[in-house]
């Protein structure tokens, strides 16, 4: 880290705060500018906070940090090498990761019913889908919106991934449910508004399956890859990020400004797999397919997609659902991307 | 509501449209324009959700809200009278309201130690305070950042309650933790990055402290006003809202960017009692004064402010915190503007 | 237009503002819904202001607009059909146009001297550019920054013009400027800092040149389109809408936040042609491929990259430049993309 | 400025980096850490962009400033005393300063025709206003909006001048009007979508009439205070800043966020004089009084606000504009809290 004193800080100051460091377990090299002083602090600062460590002294007008915050989340921890989650599902093995074939997740926003949500995995199934996703507890703006049905939705997407072999992706809300949803889902999701809800990131983070960690909507990338932190710090090394948009000056014609730069960027800073959601990213399906097409071209290792049989009769976010005819035919369209980036689609899409 | 039709729409499917409402309840009237046709909609339209209505229809264009999505949380609710929030301390009860003196609550941003705490408590209320501040679980964005020390703390909280007579407003950031922290707390803190963590909005719904509901840092007015309305049909009508700075482009010299618009705005919108927090608003004790007057100026409620006795030594947020002498001096300066204002402060201050 | 009144609206007030309206041209239609009367505006709305209207009575709560602000930049205005934007050059005319090959624009951020600015454009001409882009002027954040080479720097492209046969684009920042830029550029570039320099762009608009309009760094759709519509209304009905990344809350790792979803945004709004800038709208060479392969595979018309012989040497924007060599490469990657999207690049790539 | 190395950069890139450095006039000091290298760098370093700086090497991580980018405008540019800018008026000098009495700014958002101009000067000349502001030359979103009477307005200002005795205050928007607008004109103004049109920002500079600086919409404060640097490189001294509101994410009840934090932020940077508009700040105005007091309280030397005879009938901007009675009856409500924050109105007002 790197200590800038204000113009005409007193040596004395300069002394004590360095001594001070010392004891922190820090060696201060110091560098007599033309106007200021500047102390470089080298050791173990990884655990230090940059605004914890100004409060040492008036006199410091701001602590830069040179390393990055993260650690198990960064790319050196594992050596520049891309870490993989491999989610066993009843159709088999799926490996979200850099080195593999695309990851599609395509469901519902919410689980309404049994038959749609069987029906819905059976069709985003025979298009290519390896994972279902779909709300039993849902976040609403709204205290008198359709808040999902909880509990008993969870009976029914056992019985969807039954039916069609699917993986379940379902987003978990309180901690007190994570050990119940933990039985049915083979992915948790904890979802953008929870992204600093660190309670639940702890509780996560303790138990087994892999997790799924939305972007908040107006996070930093530094603010997600550290609460995927908190998941990796507490024991559960499988954690799959998710960008769904961010929050802009502008929302007349999308819901988020959907950022497909965390591709690239993230690949330089982390080794976690890398999933994006154009559905809630631009939050309408006509706009869905160019930004599947997008994130596909700069690389990303998954793609979630909402789809519903009956948008027009959905319960939660209707116009941002594909029909299983439109996820079907994207699918098809994004093929020769996939190929020409190399990352052709799994082997499941094939088969369908 | 108003549905805006797309160019072109068939005027079958106008009348479809049309006949869905009416099974819904709701009442539309055509309005042939030049170009387009737009519904209006009369009746009950508060529980519907404007998403959820446009898709009934790809030829709705878009469907505008004319109601406020609030209800209970409104102004109208009560018929333009703004609601007052009672709380019992030690040394008297205490009134958050628009017609009620200026709330002064402070104290450290965790609790460190019973000495810290039970000193801070007596400096902060000796300067005019009425309730102390301080945390015992602590929303951290790093895991390996100092999280308050829990329960424990929460037993610190009550003896220098005892100690000092001030009531005590601290954080709960997990479901799990309501009750204990209810039994010590007066007003129980949801925190910006819980704001929309609606399992734990419903909790604190169903129990019987008034709650301090601060602003998700990138929360419309609208959603802070639907996470109110959370609590408030959960049964807790005893909701005072929090301004502490929201994230912009420019956080260069500020944390955060202090939106003391909201003081006007909130008036006209909500009957619920406004309080300001200008530490976590700004981020450095050295701008917190001018933004304290300022909101005072404008019309707060309460204010919220971070004190400390050695802010060099604060486990968390020492920057932003002022030392007991500043903040005295502080509410001295405030005095002639809460008067101007014709908001003397509380009859505590004027003991002190 | 919709026009929604207060709570409690005098019915004399409501009639008042009906003639009022009436005396504008427009026909009102009254909704008396449950708690509201709303005033739905029929006629010829497009040249009102909606904040104008408000001003006709206090008891108007807001007006929305239904129709576009924009005329001749919606894509009504020519019945659904695409414009084409074509531009004669010394190696022949190129089309920037949703049904034509993708167009490709590279070179430095600024003319530095006559070897670099040749060499730049026979590279990128070899590679596969169609235009060479270069700035003359420059407009900098500060002062003491290089300003660019200005009037001789015009020669400068003029004599790269010669030698590779490439299109022409560069900025012009001053009414006073216009002419002599417009006297070699092939298209003349309005910067993402003058988007709203309203007086720039009607004197742009007063001339023949085709306009190259980058977004604001904070502009929404609607103003962006409005700007195209100041250069349209002023009688060029050439104009290319540029992409170059948004202002947001994170610029810790791009300078900017790329929004590709304008992309599928425009082409429903707007009939006019869009090019994407992945070197500003990232800041980082690193991060340049993998949005210029993302822009492609959403449907750009064009892009533009910055290209510079010696990155590291390069008086401005060096960071963001690629190597010819680097563009080369990409150029070739992109191809199965273009491909794949029904969209074959410029036949010059392919002689190349 | 600090250089920041990449982990395992080779030692001997390091050393030609060094040597680079030298060559450049600067003095780099090595600090080895645990896992990089950083560089201080020792010098006048002001003149360099970090952007620049980086490209040196493909090694170099971030170049991080420590100094301030702006000189002219710094504090530290005064040895921390704060500038002053007095301005002739018929009714006397009027100094903006931080040690001076506020002064006020009051008029129509655009000069409609001679009565109402110069009705509105003498109404806020009694009300205790220093300078009448107008426009003339009118920045609209729509080209089809009403874009002011533009020359023929100088004159109207030249009579409602003459009338009231009140100084000017005008925007000019082409470098093409300077001289017109700056014969008329007491201060000239440059708007907010113009902060960073550098041509214009040079030819004000190049006069001598002071300048009104707005911020831009999405401008950061570093590029606020490099756009008055501009200015002030050119050679004019007397710049004022004048905040306006910002754009954020919440656009539903204010047109800008106004960023009162600016007050003791600006301070602590500069030496320059500072004006806050409520009314562009807000939008609305009902929420103008609550915002000038706040900024009042906070300290500004100035305020900005739209008055106009009749805002209902305004050709632009009316729902912000007070009229004479309010902007009176404001006025009267500021007086104790001027004198509370030591700063008492100018003594025009007393007259008044």
């Amino acid at each position: 880290m790197i200590v800038v004193m204000k113009l005409g800080s007193p040596e004395a100051e300069i002394t004590r705060i360095s001594e001070d460091f010392k004891h922190r377990g820090l060696t201060p090299e110091k560098i007599v500018g033309q106007h200021r002083v500047v102390l470089g602090l080298v050791g173990d600062t990884a655990s230090f906070d940059p605004l914890q460590l100004q409060e040492i002294s008036p006199w410091i007008e701001q602590v830069l940090r040179v390393e990055q915050p993260f650690k198990r989340a960064s790319r050196e921890f594992r050596h520049g090498e891309p870490s993989e989650v491999t989610v066993p599902t009843p159709n088999g093995a799926v490996t979200f990761g850099e080195q593999h074939p695309l990851v599609l997740v395509a469901g519902p926003c919410s689980v309404e019913n049994e038959e749609m949500i069987v029906e819905t995995a059976q069709r985003v199934k025979a298009a290519g889908a390896q994972f279902l996703r779909g709300g039993a507890y849902k976040p609403r703006t709204s205290p008198y919106a359709f808040q999902g049905h909880g509990e008993s939705a969870l009976g029914l997407l056992a019985a969807a991934r039954e039916a069609s072999g699917l993986g379940i992706i379902t987003e978990v809300m309180d901690t007190a449910d994570v050990e119940k949803v933990a039985e049915v889902a083979d992915v948790l999701q904890v979802g953008a508004r929870n992204m600093q809800n660190f309670s639940l990131l702890k509780k996560v983070g303790a138990q087994e399956k892999p997790i799924l960690l939305k972007r908040g909507m107006s996070a930093t990338i530094d603010e997600w890859l550290m609460a995927a932190e908190y998941i990796l710090a507490a024991g559960n090394s499988r954690v799959i990020l998710c960008e769904r948009g961010i929050r802009t000056f502008d929302r007349r014609y999308t819901r988020n400004t959907l950022d497909l730069s965390v591709l690239p960027v993230l690949r330089s800073l982390t080794h976690l797999p890398i999933m994006i959601d154009p559905s809630h990213g631009t939050g309408w399906a006509e706009y869905v397919p160019a930004m599947a097409k997008a994130a596909l071209a700069a690389g990303t290792d998954s793609l979630m997609m909402e789809v519903h049989p009956h948008p027009a009769k959905a319960l939660s976010d209707g116009p941002q659902a594909l029909t299983p005819e439109l996820f079907e035919h994207l699918v098809k369209e994004m093929a020769p991307i996939a190929e020409s980036t190399g990352r052709r689609q799994q082997q499941t899409m094939a088969i369908a």
